[in-house]
């Protein structure tokens, strides 16, 4: 397989993509042709069919795999693909996770183990909430499992949602068991649901983008309709009955304010030590992924990688073994 | 009547002042007594009856309004009252208006004011949303009308939140019919509802203070929750059929961003015109209150007030008539 | 037309654009050529006539209009214009329109507008002051009527410090008449005047650039300045006898601090309420004209637009009618 | 002489002081009495004439000298003093350096140096500039002699504008001979004048406090006015004929520059070389002083100063010797 | 025992406390006295001996357990107390842990535990550099189980070192369990030698200020002087045979950089991946031991706590259970 | 000579120039070529030698000087030169100024001055720390004549930090004959060594680019450690006897708080006079370098530079003579 980050100028192709847009467009000279996004896990690829009628191209739609024969030229200063021969391709041909970045641990066995930290709040009413969600709504649990929690931060991949919540989730089992202050119920509860308006700010792959919602009301305010749907019911979901006031607004609370600054979107500081303690579990695990992921997209490289912004320094692999 | 403000280290005084809290307490020598925190529209003062049980001292509770006498005295640097005599009073002995500030306008009136906006809305499903709460919801409407609009900032005082939605209204609609691009039932839409979580961020008065629910989630995101309750059916709501997504969304983001800034507490930035206007307006009316409640405080005085933290400026009353 | 933002690598034009500059040039090989700027209302083209002495290229200067004839091609990755004919058009031949942006509002109709708010000022030397430069300096009323407000911010364009000032007078009329604290003369005249150094800031179009004054004082400096010039005489203006001292100081003040804050040039903070009044005034209108601009150049796009700097904030067009 | 510094509680006193306020006011029980400030180069101090119309106090007036005997007290948690006599004394029985602060430098002697500078400016329009104002203009020069540079900064006493005028020009003397690029005309004139606004932003002594203008124009923006006046003749100035466009620009540049910062109050940044050293040359000698004035203030102090909010840091005395 | 918190004005005495200051002075009559100063872990207080040579006044010394008889009186606002009898009392007398505050855990235990820590690291080059310290230096040892972390801020008690250190050396094993690509001899050397600077920042209790040193250098930059002495052999030390260059670097930039930020004093920004690992565990064990600490001093507190400016948050205990 | 920065596409060239780096690299194809970047003071180019085994090609290697013959093409919009002909050529064949930037003053009259600024520090501590560099290390000697004292900032040339250094310490000279309260040997040999770690934060030339070290610790620190090295001796230095603690680390605080703001990377601000001093010197030579290189670099410019990021203003060059 020919991967787009590797493609060069005046190179012939015939490799198979993933169509991620396909828009029909007219050329000045009033021939019809088609402008298609290609993608692959390591990048995008503008293409053209300059002839999409021709036996030579078949029927084909976004999010469909196909193989493609044709060769890179550059058009304004970017590499794009002239395709002569497109064929749709069937399952089996390629490998999936050549196309959409993804988790490189297992889904089913991340969220087994969350499930485990979700039986273990022994808080009724948070267990119950929990459970409505993560254990009870099958379309939601699709959703979660498969989400990124980025568009183009840390975890901005398929899994990345569950990946980052099981990791903020272990780093407050951890701080509840060494700091004593800490309620453990209303932490891990918290740390489980921080990041749940992402199944709805977010796109599912391969868009992967901000939706509307995500734009307009964001995943932190989205998080707090979410607790309110399920604990005083709405959008088909039954309500909690009895549910304590003061419980429902230091959930909410820890998830308003998970971001720790208003800078980053939190309209409320951490009040409660649960939610200095969420803010700071959510920090730390996004920030071992960002250096994570920068050490492996740097992999090869002997030197310094230069000023990276996600993390405001200039970064380098530590050579010590 | 003696105001709070006035009142000097050793002076006798006979006044009727309404009680905001009343604690029981135990001298080190086991004798019972009580703090007492009266109130008028000038300010607060503790106080102390040390003979709790005596003939001379009525029953009375929180809110009740008593007549005092006794003497001012200094404690830790601050004036205090030593109750001798506490009569509780009756309705008519006193003037509520001496005891709790108030808007200087009717507000009745300027509650009609603000359903002729309501009313002017063509938009059905934003009609039904301003008609559930304000012309359907007694009790909300209660609350609204005699809600203040901060603790300590602009519009502190009983009608003040009434006032200041009104305020901005108005200069939405001028600008609704100003700047052509504006949709002007969204816009008015959003003002008049744009604080609408206050009436429950704030006690009512006398206390006017935040309650757990306003300091751990604040009026911005408890007002796209009450949008929620109405438009989705909840606490008692019946929801609003067939609301457009996208119209909810857009109200909601003008509620969430109509701070204009992350380090107000707005946990989006104004995205859409209306939300731009909306941030103005309440900025401007905001403002304009501000000088004028300062203006006011230091009325008799000629020359530079100093430096005012709210206005970020030493501030002086304009002396060109 | 062919509008330069439109033109593509390898077109051929025959199109009328107006020069904006024209300088002479030695290529390496010692022959004489000519580097152009050519302008339309879309945008600017770089353009080299190689052969500036054949008779295809007739005399022209700049700010004439000359219909260019050649072919579009790319240099520098830049597009630019190689001239095989110029010839100079005359007046009738093409839209002045076409070339200059201009306000989509009447300039005198907007000037008469303004007059009436000169006239409404009823403090004596305020309206003289007014009348000074609105009604009696006629280079100055030609300069203020044809001025833009911003080389690349908002109203960049033919009119637009008009348009603008009068959109910052109307709304201080608004707000002079719904906040009783407001004097309405000075603030009408501190509207009128407050951005009045703008026509020394920037240079006529079609350059529209910030003039050496500009850079090194700023409008709203030589705004006091110009008051200076009328109140005390100076640069043949005669003075206004009686000129009450805190007036003009309460004026220049409101000019002064009309932006608001130290960070956007305002050497003072709004210490009165008229200061404050213009500089709420000022932002509103400047804020409804990008986003009224915003969404003109966005025009046909559906979907968001992505951030904007002048807005910190991703912006879209509202879709609820 | 006692010192009000060192006044204490219960103490008798009989000393001269400087009257800076004077106000007759009323007790509640309707007798006249006079509320006083009294000052000397340590302090105010308020006091109380109970008997005003008493043999025992004489007539005097706001900067009247008077012999003071009484007893000071506490009053509101601030020492004040309850006058029993008051004769106002002569020139002779007191020593003016005991009330009001002072450079220890002698004036006239740093006058003829500033003279000095002056003379050297070789440009003629520049050296005009200076003369009509450091040479010629009376009234300006008695002003600027005994002008302090603060109210509460660096060199807040009588001669400090002067002190400071002529550290920073001998400063930019040097760098001028250091730093070939250098305009030295430009910019010892722009020294000589940067700060000269402040002739009319401060009060003279003993009151040494903003004006209205100062207030709202700040010295920044009157030292331009003050340019202008003498460049194009205006407030009794006649111009001087011919003088530069340019020049003009760039020393008024330099002065509304000379803070460096918006943040500090300059609606400009620098953008001649000039403008950048005078900024370094004024923050230089500002610091220096500031620290001078600091280690005199903590002068027997061993230790550390504690944190110092005009140098933004825990200070101490150097030990090394 | 009459804690200091606890004294009010008035109050007659009798209790022992430690004298941590004691000044000889002279009344303006000439009479000696002492300025003495108190303290218990609930404050300090101000002495006056106003008799110091009466045989009611032992001799004494800083830091001498004395039992002091007198009354509490009020000078200045502040309270004070005359002492009419000095006793110097024996060990025994009192309990130590009512004098200075102290870690809640047992210190050698703690101890213990970070020295498994210390062995656990396999790279031989740290190993000898955390013996040199923790295992060989007698006298580093002492002085890092009873230094303070801090003055004022968090774990400012003694044993606070010891407790911070390994509460951020456990997270960090935590980590390096959980993040792959951290070294984990790396980083727990660098999370126990984070703060060693502190033994010499802040002198020993009961004085716990900042020294000469710690105020000039600060105990991050002691911190890789520290490490210099080890590795290159100074003060005493003789040096690790070896060493690498690039582990030394990375060691002193963990340490440098471990307050992440540069306003928080760190003259570097994290580099490499432990760096930034470190920083989070710095981060987040000194905010669970601030809201520790918060919610004990604020223990019996029922509602909101207010703003603290070290979480920069209104706060309140959970009371979710 | 054809200078690198102004060489066109398509030009053909023989000229000399210095080789910085040398990468063997292999096309797709398989075929061997050499990746070459050529150097002068102009700037830097790409290159490539397609026959590196050609008999044309001479052995060379980084450092040398090689006259190359070939044309100027590009590649991904920048231009490269490839390579026809290479031949190493001899000293005197070129003129070491054309290829690497050097300070305009002679490099050891330079020397001599500072050095007569060393022998004027009378403290027999300090004069002996400056001799222990500057007089007896040969090596550091060397390595601190030819540093440049930046990679890109100002004085980014060979002999820029020996410039630099010579600028601060003669105007600390002028402040310490201008403001008493200035010690001259700590002001004067702080301002020598203030960025003596330059020596090894970056790399001698041509790479002059920043060490492992220098980005792990960077220079402010690395001097502290330059102090410490001979003072206590380490690292071949054999210690000095005797040197006071408190002028050691008075003198360390002056070159850890030289940036003077946290944000530039100082872990301290400056808390004694002379530090203060050192930040205002180090900043005033360098904004005047900065300046010069400016004027320089935009030599034959009329008008505005446009914003400039190391000046934060939009700059010109002064028009007065």
């Amino acid at each position: 397989m020919q991967f787009i980050k590797e493609l060069r100028d005046g190179e012939k192709i015939s490799s198979i993509y993933l169509v991620k847009q396909k828009i029909s467009a007219t050329t000045k000279a009033g021939k019809a042709y088609d402008n298609v996004t290609l993608l692959d896990k390591t990048g995008e690829i503008s293409a053209k069919v300059w002839e999409p009628n021709s036996p030579a191209i078949d029927e084909y739609e976004i999010k469909d795999y196909i193989e493609v024969t044709g060769e890179v030229t550059t058009f304004n200063s970017a590499l794009q693909i002239n395709i002569r021969r497109a064929r749709k391709v069937s399952e089996g041909e390629y490998d999936p996770g050549d196309y959409l970045p993804k988790t490189p641990y297992d889904i089913n066995t991340m969220y087994e183990e969350l499930l485990g930290f979700v039986d273990s709040v022994g808080n009724p009413y948070l267990n119950k909430l929990l459970s409505v969600y993560y254990k009870e709504d099958q379309a939601f649990i699709e959703r979660f499992k498969f989400s990124s929690a980025a568009k183009t931060m840390h975890h901005g991949f398929i899994g990345g949602l569950l990946q980052h919540t099981l990791g903020v989730v272990k780093l407050c089992d951890y701080l509840a068991a060494n700091y004593e202050k800490l309620n453990r119920d209303l932490l891990i509860t918290a740390a489980i649901m921080h990041d749940i308006g992402k199944v709805r700010e977010l796109s599912p792959f391969p868009e992967n983008d901000y939706t509307d919602e995500g734009n307009f009301i964001g995943h932190i305010v989205m998080g707090v309709e979410m607790v309110d749907d399920a604990v005083f019911g709405r959008n088909g979901k039954g309500g909690i009955e009895g549910f304590p006031r003061v419980l429902a607004e230091e959930l909410k609370h820890c998830i308003l304010s998970h971001h720790g600054e208003y800078e980053f979107g939190s309209p409320k500081k951490p009040s409660i030590i649960e939610a200095v303690a969420l803010n700071c579990a959510d920090n730390t695990d996004a920030k071992m992924e960002i250096f994570t992921e920068l050490l492996e997209s740097e992999g090869g490289k002997s030197g310094w990688f230069g000023y990276k912004k996600m993390l405001d320094s200039n970064t380098i692999a530590t050579r010590t073994e």
